[in-house]
């Protein structure tokens, strides 16, 4: 059976995405088909919406579930009017609130994914394109601006782990490829050895691995089994060696590794 | 008065912090000490917390707020005996969603922000290297494989907004920046022209450009504001006479921009 979900709010969605998500993810023998609709922020859109959970409802032959941050009380009353089930989180939580901070909501509209203040605008952008200038290697003498570095093979998910943590946390990370060349002097690359502290370690299946490489150049050397098991116990040879803390990015999605070494590492985040 | 909140999961955190965070942007006129304490998932890591909870009670002279997405148990009974004042989120849904449901939740931690399939993975790094492959006009002949091409002036936001359409919802969105040889043309590059339909234009205020290229090299011609009002007034007229979609992005976050655009072009997500 299929059951459909809507997030919806009148701002980003984001809030009500991942609790949403959160929550059915508890629910595993149900098939969810998820809709997020941010931006219901007049009572024209959301009758429109109503429409839309109603010809879900029929369709599905059951009540799609509804997750919403909708501040505006004249937009949820109208949303609540539907063939919907309505979780909703503001009315649940607001009130309780308000009590224990003795102080009343502001009911105001997309206040958490806005920009609060330019400085945390420039650090966010600052930590992009610092991971984007430092990204694979490309320069090393900036490394003392760094919170992080990450090393590992080629395509093992530095990359995008970097580029998250940037994003979400304004970290400054760079990343560094442990090629074949420093494999074979089984050593940490000089451009490393001053920066220890600030290293952390990311290494894969070898299968998983020749599978990301083969998709970027089939069929090469570089994507072969035999080269990406070669080069990956190598560098948990030398993880191990050096005493580098590492995690195995295989089963982990990038906000899972990003989690995981901000608490290892004991960095904070720059964007609060 | 400051406050200590704290967003506490045996997973990634990233639901209790996105949920505390909306819901605490919500009382302006309070200052929160806010932390994120991702992968409580022992006994003895709950203690710990405890301790520093209570730590925090006894420095801001009152309780500090908790948020927390804790699946376990025993692990939520052991924090909601600390001095603070607990917002118990998955406890709050859980029972109704079962009843509406008929089917028990799995209790399972960490489900959310996990891998939920290879494909998805695969989506997710797919996408990141389109963007970086295809960022800032560096390659045009892919076009026909993005779902949405960005335009704009040079450091105007559209690399980061990118990237995280790449991260956060699969999507593969190049950019190209409109430089003043395309502006003395006064005409929309070739390279553009067949993908008309895919084009997002953002625009930016002159004087946060100016700060932000400034950043980048500062006193330059390029980052002056002479030189920084011409280019936007050229590309803004570009937009309005080609009858590209645009956004100012100057008081939008990434996560506004991105949300905005998607609705816009009614592109939906990949990742689900």
């Amino acid at each position: 059976m299929k059951r459909s979900a809507f997030f919806i709010s009148d701002g980003t969605g984001i809030t009500a995405e991942a609790l949403g998500q959160s929550l059915l993810a508890q629910f595993e023998n149900i098939s969810f088909d998820k809709l997020t609709r941010p931006y219901i922020d007049s009572v024209e859109k959301a009758h429109a919406m109503v429409q839309q959970i109603n010809a879900a409802a029929i369709v599905d032959g059951t009540r799609p579930i509804i997750f919403d941050t909708v501040v505006n009380q004249d937009i949820r009353e109208i949303l609540a009017k539907s063939d919907g089930f309505m979780i909703d989180i503001f009315s649940s939580f607001l009130a309780p609130l308000e009590q224990e901070l003795t102080s009343h909501s502001s009911y105001s509209v997309g206040k958490s994914h806005s920009i609060n203040s330019n400085s945390n605008y420039m650090e966010r952008i600052d930590a992009v394109n610092f991971a984007l200038d430092n990204d694979d290697g490309a320069r090393t003498h900036y490394y003392d601006k760094a919170d992080l570095i990450l090393v590992g093979v080629s395509r093992c998910g530095k990359t995008p782990t970097c580029l998250y943590m940037a994003l979400q946390y304004g970290i400054r990370a760079a990343n560094y490829p442990l090629t074949e060349d420093d494999m074979e002097h089984l050593q940490l690359p000089a451009a490393l050895k001053t920066y220890k502290h600030k290293l952390f370690g990311l290494t894969i299946d070898p299968d998983r691995l020749t599978a990301i490489r083969n998709e970027r150049k089939p069929n090469s050397r570089y994507a072969s089994f035999a080269q990406c098991e070669f080069e990956v116990r190598e560098v948990e040879n030398l993880f191990r060696r050096e005493n580098i803390p590492h995690i195995n990015s295989t089963h982990f999605s990038v906000e899972e590794i990003s989690a995981k070494i901000l608490v290892e590492k004991g960095v904070e985040r720059r964007l609060k």
